[in-house]
C-alpha cells in the first residue's frame, strides 16, 4: 500500500465522507444509498443496528438507514489517518459518532463508491471505560471517616454479589471467552457474575490432554486490556495459557464463581429477569441476572456417538475432552475415531509415548502445516513483523472485520492454493499413505470451514508425518460396531484396542440452551454458529453473520459469546456494549434480528 | 524541543559521533577526551566498566579510556532517531556497541563538545533475550519419543533446583525488588531462586497497614515485560499491588521459595560459592550459589530506638512495619513517633477511625502534595501525557539515568521553587499548626532526599491537613522515656497513650550483611545507599553513584539490589547483565571498583 504525493485519495474519501454526511444528516437513505456500489456491503456492529448485521447492496443500505437514521443521528465522519491505495481501492480508516456513542471503521471505495463499509461503536457517551489518563485514582486523597479500602470494598462485593444484591449479567462459563467479557463487562460497570464448575480459571485448558497446545500464535490470542509479553512462546502449552487466565481474573477483579454449575434456568419476561439455579460448592443459590449470556464455549459439550457394542467392550473408552494424555497407555493399542485437530494430538502424544496408534478416518479432513498457515494465511494481521508494521491486534481485528464474510472465500482461496502449492510433497505423501484430504466444499481452506461449521481440519504440528509414515495406523471409514475386545469397521475389519477415544468433536452450543434452560428455548433460539453458506454442516439460507454469536436471538435476555482467542477477544466488546446500554436503560431498537432457519 | 528545517543539530551530533569514532577506534583516550567539555560527566552502565560508574571532565573520560578501550572495542556509534536542540543544547540518543554487547544512550552538546554521555549495555552478543521475534516457539513440532510438556519441565525444574542441582544466583528477598530481578535473570537463562520469608509473592505489600497506596503513580511503577494495563489505577493499592506480584511471579515463571528464610551465609572464595543456609518450610537446605543478590529492601531492616521505659510500658506498642492499621484502636489513644510517610499515613487511618492520634515530631521533614508533586515534579517523564508524547517508561528511565547525580540538585531545585509557590497556603497552614518544614539541605527537594538519605519525607495525600486542623495532635521535641501509660517528653510533657508506634524507619541494608553474613564482611562492604552529597545522613566524599547498589561490591559475589520501583525495573537490567556475564565466564574487568568511606 502506497500513499501518492499529491494525496488523491484522501481528497476522494474526504469527499466520500463529506457527502455521505450531508445524505446522512438530511435523513436522505435513497441518497446515501446511492454512493454505494451495487455489489456493495455494509457491516455494522452496534453502531446502528443493535446488533451485528450485514447489508447487501444499495437496497440494504437503503432499508437499514430508513429504519436506523432517526434515532442514530449518525454525524462527525472523518478519516483517522491517511487513506491508502492498492490495485485501485482506497482504504480508508475511519471515525464518528452517534447520538449515543462514538464509533471507528474502515472504508474502501471503488470508482468513488463505497465498495465495503464496516461501522462500529467502541464507546457509549457518558458511559466511558475508566482507562488511560480516565483510570481511577486507586485512593481517594484526604481523610475521610471510616473509609473503606481496596481490599474491604472488593471483598465486600465479592460477598455480597449474588446475595444481598443481583448481578446485572450472569455468564455461564469461565473459560478465555467468559473471562475477557467479563473483564469488558467490569471496566463498564456491569455487575457481572462468572459461573465456571472447575475449581479454578484455566482449568478449561489444563484438564485436557497433556500434550495440547494453542494451535493459533501468540499475536492472535490477546486478551482485552493485557497483552501478553514479548516473551510469551508463540504457541502458548495449555497450562501455560491456564495460569494466564488465572492471573487475569485475578487482577481484572472479575466475581468468578469457581466449582459453580448452572443447574436450570428459566426467564421471567414480567420481571424481565432470570431465575438462574446454580450450585456453588453445594450449595444451591438462586441469581436473578437480567441478561444471561451463554460461553460454554463450540467445544462446550462432547458428541459422543452411538455404537453399537459400547457397553460390552471390555476397553476403557472415553471422549476426547476426557482424555487425560498418553502416559498410562505405553505399549497399549489404542483406536481414536475421528481425524480432525484433537485427533491428530492425542494420536501423536500417544506414539511419543509407545503406545499401538490406530486413527480411524471417516471422511475426508482439510489439513494445513502450522508454519504455512502462519506465513500465509496469518502474518500480514497477526505476526511480530505486522506489530512493526502498526498493526496492532486491534486493528487487525477490525480489517479482518471489514471483509464481508459474503466474499471472504475469494480472499481465501488464493492464500491455499498458495499453501497447497508450498505443501506440495507433504500432501502428496500423504494421500499415498491412504488419508483423505480436503480443503473445504468451495476450496476455501482452514477458516471458513471454522467460521462455516467450526469442524473438519487439522494444524499440522507434527502428527501428520506420523500418519503419512504409517506410525500412526490409518483406517478410512465407517464403524459398524465395538466389540468387546476393539472396533469393528463397516469392512468388517476388526481393531483390537484396550482405549478407544471418541474424537468426535462437540455439538452446537444449542444443546446447553436445551439442558440448562428448556428444548423449547432451544428450538425458538435455533442453530448457534455457522453462516448460511449451504456447505456442508452450514446449510442455507445466507445468515450474512454467524448465526447468535454476541448479538440479540430471539430469546429476550439471552445471548451467546464464544468462539476463537480473536473472535472471544474481538466480539466481546460489542456484547459488552449492549449490555451495557440495556443496563442504562437507553433505547436499542434491534435492526433486523435474525430469524431461525434451523434448529441446534 | 524543536528539530529545525536544515538539521543542522544531527549535523552536528553525526560530526561529534564520527569523531568520536574515530579516536576510540584508533585507541587515542586524550583525542577522545578532547571532545567533552571541562564540566562533562560521562556515565556509564555496565557497557564500558562493567559497573555504574560516572567520571568527571576530560581526565576522567580519559582515565576510563585508557582503563578500558582495549577490551571493549566501541564502535558504530550512531543516533537512533533524529536529535532535538533546546537553549543551545544538543540532545541525542545514540546507539553502539562492543566487543561483547550492544549499547544505548544518550548525548548532550554544548558548543559542539559532549556535557553529559550516558552509556549503557541493554544485551550481550551471542546471549540475547528470547523476545519479540525471537520469542521461544512453546511446543516443538514435530513427533519424539518420550516428550516433556512445558508443565512437566517446569515442575521438574522446581522439583531439582537447590537440591539436585545449584542456582547460579540466589536473591534474598523477594519483594518487588527480587521478583523483577528474578525475571530479567529467567530471561537471560540464569538458574535462580528467590527465597522471600512471607508465605505468597506480594505479602511484603500485603502485610503492612491496611490503608498503605503506593505514593508514586502507575507510569512510575511498571515492572519488566509486562505493564500494567491502561485501567489500572494511578496509586495502586497494597493488596492490589500485592495480587499483581503474586500473578507475576507465576507467569514468569519464578522459582521464588516462599516461607522460607535466610538464616546464614558465608562465602568460599577457593570454590568462588556461597553456602547459604535457608529455612523451607522448617526444613533446614544449604543453598550454593556462585552469586548472592541482598534485595531485602531499602526499608528492610525496622529501626526500633530504644526508649527508656520500653519494657514497662503497659499498653501496646510496635513498629510502623508491623502496625495492623486502625480497625482495632478506635476510641484509644495513640502516640505515633515520626514524622515521614509512614508516620502520616498510620495517624490519618487511626483518625478515619476515631482514634485519638498524636504524632510526635522529633527533627524537621519535607512534605509536598501528592498532586503537585506529580504536575511538577513527574509529568515530563512519567505520566499520561508522557506516554502520549512517545516517552516510554524505557525512554524516561534513560532520561533519567542521563542526568548525573552530581548536578542533578540543580535541576530538581527550580521543581521545588515552584511547588512551594505553588503550595503556599498549605505550607503556610501547616507551619502555624507547629509542623517543622524543611526541603532537603539544600532545597532540593524529595527526590535528591531519597537518593541521599531515603528518608526524611512525606508526600501528602491528605494527612498534612489533618495535622494543620489538629485533628491529628502534633508534639515537637524528643521522647524521653516511656512511663507506665505513656510518652514522656524531654519538657516532661506525658503523652497518654493505648498504643504507641515507632514510625522510625529502617536501617541501611548493610545491617542485613551483618546478620546473615558476618559484621565483617558488613564492615568490608560499607555503607549501601547514598551518595555522598555530605548533607545530613549522607556523609562524603562524592561517589558519583548510589552506594554499593546494582554493581560489585568489596565483596566478591555479593550485590545489593532494590530502590522504589522505578529504579527496581531500570537497574534490574544492568545487574542481571552483569551476572550473566559471569555465568558465560565472560571477562568483567571492573573499572573504578568504590571505595568505602563508611561502615553501615
Amino acid at each position: 500500500m502506497t500513499e501518492t504525493a499529491a494525496h488523491p485519495v484522501a481528497e476522494q474519501v474526504d469527499a466520500w465522507l463529506s457527502r455521505f454526511e450531508e445524505a446522512l444528516t438530511q435523513g436522505d437513505a435513497a441518497a446515501a444509498a446511492e454512493l454505494f456500489t451495487e455489489d456493495s456491503f455494509w457491516r455494522d456492529l452496534v453502531s446502528f443496528t443493535w446488533n451485528l448485521k450485514t447489508v447487501e447492496g444499495r437496497e440494504g443500505v437503503k432499508d437499514m438507514l430508513e429504519a436506523t437514521l432517526a434515532h442514530t443521528k449518525p454525524r462527525g465522519w472523518r478519516t483517522a489517518e491517511p487513506p491508502t491505495e492498492t490495485d485501485g481501492i482506497a482504504d480508508a480508516w475511519i471515525e464518528f459518532e452517534t447520538e449515543t456513542g462514538r464509533g471507528r471503521g474502515h472504508l474502501r471505495l471503488r470508482d468513488g463508491q463505497a465498495w465495503t463499509l464496516l461501522t462500529t461503536l467502541y464507546e457509549l457517551k457518558g458511559h466511558e471505560e475508566p482507562r488511560g489518563a480516565a483510570r481511577p485514582h486507586g485512593v481517594e486523597h484526604g481523610a475521610f471517616s471510616d473509609r473503606e479500602t481496596w481490599l474491604e470494598a472488593r471483598e465486600r462485593e465479592a460477598r455480597e454479589l449474588g446475595y444481598e444484591t443481583q448481578p446485572y449479567v450472569v455468564i455461564v462459563g469461565g473459560g478465555q471467552g467468559g473471562i475477557g467479557l467479563g473483564a469488558r463487562l467490569r471496566q463498564l460497570g456491569v455487575p457481572t457474575i462468572i459461573v465456571e464448575r472447575n475449581a479454578r480459571p484455566g482449568d478449561s485448558w489444563r484438564k485436557r490432554y497433556k500434550s495440547l497446545c494453542l494451535h493459533d500464535p501468540v499475536w492472535y490470542d490477546h486478551m482485552p486490556y493485557i497483552k501478553f509479553p514479548e516473551n510469551w512462546p508463540v504457541f502458548s502449552p495449555k497450562d501455560k495459557i491456564g495460569d494466564w487466565l488465572e492471573m487475569y481474573t485475578r487482577v481484572m477483579e472479575l466475581n468468578y464463581w469457581t466449582s459453580t454449575t448452572a443447574k436450570s434456568a428459566t426467564y421471567d419476561a414480567d420481571a424481565g429477569e432470570w431465575n438462574l439455579v446454580v450450585e456453588r460448592d453445594g450449595e444451591e443459590i438462586t441469581l436473578r441476572p437480567k441478561q444471561l449470556v451463554m460461553a460454554t464455549g463450540m467445544s462446550g459439550k462432547p458428541n459422543v456417538p452411538e455404537i453399537p457394542g459400547m457397553e460390552t467392550f471390555k476397553g476403557e473408552q472415553h471422549h476426547s475432552s476426557h482424555h487425560p494424555g498418553p502416559d498410562a497407555y505405553a505399549g497399549k493399542k489404542v483406536v481414536v475415531i475421528g481425524s480432525n485437530n484433537s485427533a491428530h494430538d492425542i494420536c501423536a502424544a500417544l506414539w511419543e509415548k509407545d503406545a499401538d496408534v490406530t486413527m480411524v478416518q471417516r471422511s475426508s479432513t482439510h489439513i494445513v502445516r502450522s508454519a504455512t498457515l502462519m506465513d500465509v494465511g496469518l502474518s500480514a494481521l497477526y505476526s511480530e513483523q505486522a506489530v512493526a508494521n502498526g498493526i496492532t491486534t486491534e486493528k487487525a481485528d477490525l480489517i479482518f472485520a471489514s471483509l464481508p464474510y459474503r466474499i471472504m472465500h475469494e480472499f481465501q482461496k488464493p492464500l491455499y492454493d498458495q499453501m497447497r502449492e508450498r505443501d506440495a510433497d507433504f500432501y502428496e505423501r500423504l494421500a499415498k499413505a491412504g488419508f483423505q484430504l480436503d480443503w473445504g466444499d468451495d476450496d476455501s481452506g482452514l477458516f471458513m470451514k471454522y467460521l462455516r461449521r467450526g469442524s473438519g481440519y487439522y494444524i499440522d504440528v507434527g502428527a501428520s508425518e506420523l500418519v503419512a509414515d504409517g506410525k500412526i495406523k490409518l483406517v478410512n471409514g465407517t464403524v459398524d460396531h465395538l466389540s468387546e475386545h476393539g472396533v469393528v469397521m463397516a469392512d468388517g475389519t476388526e481393531l483390537p484396542a484396550d482405549l478407544v477415544v471418541y474424537a468426535t468433536g462437540y455439538n452446537s452450543m444449542n444443546g446447553w440452551v436445551a439442558d440448562l434452560i428448556s428444548q423449547d428455548v432451544a428450538d425458538k433460539v435455533g442453530k448457534v454458529w455457522g453462516l448460511g453458506s449451504d456447505t456442508t454442516k452450514d446449510p442455507g439460507p445466507w445468515e450474512g453473520e454467524q448465526r447468535n454469536m454476541w448479538k440479540p436471538t430471539q430469546q429476550e435476555a439471552l445471548w451467546f459469546h464464544g468462539g476463537n482467542l480473536h473472535q472471544s477477544r474481538h466480539y466481546s466488546l460489542y456484547l459488552a456494549l449492549q449490555l451495557k446500554a440495556r443496563l442504562e436503560g437507553l433505547d436499542t431498537p434491534v435492526y433486523g434480528l435474525q430469524e431461525v432457519h434451523h434448529l441446534g
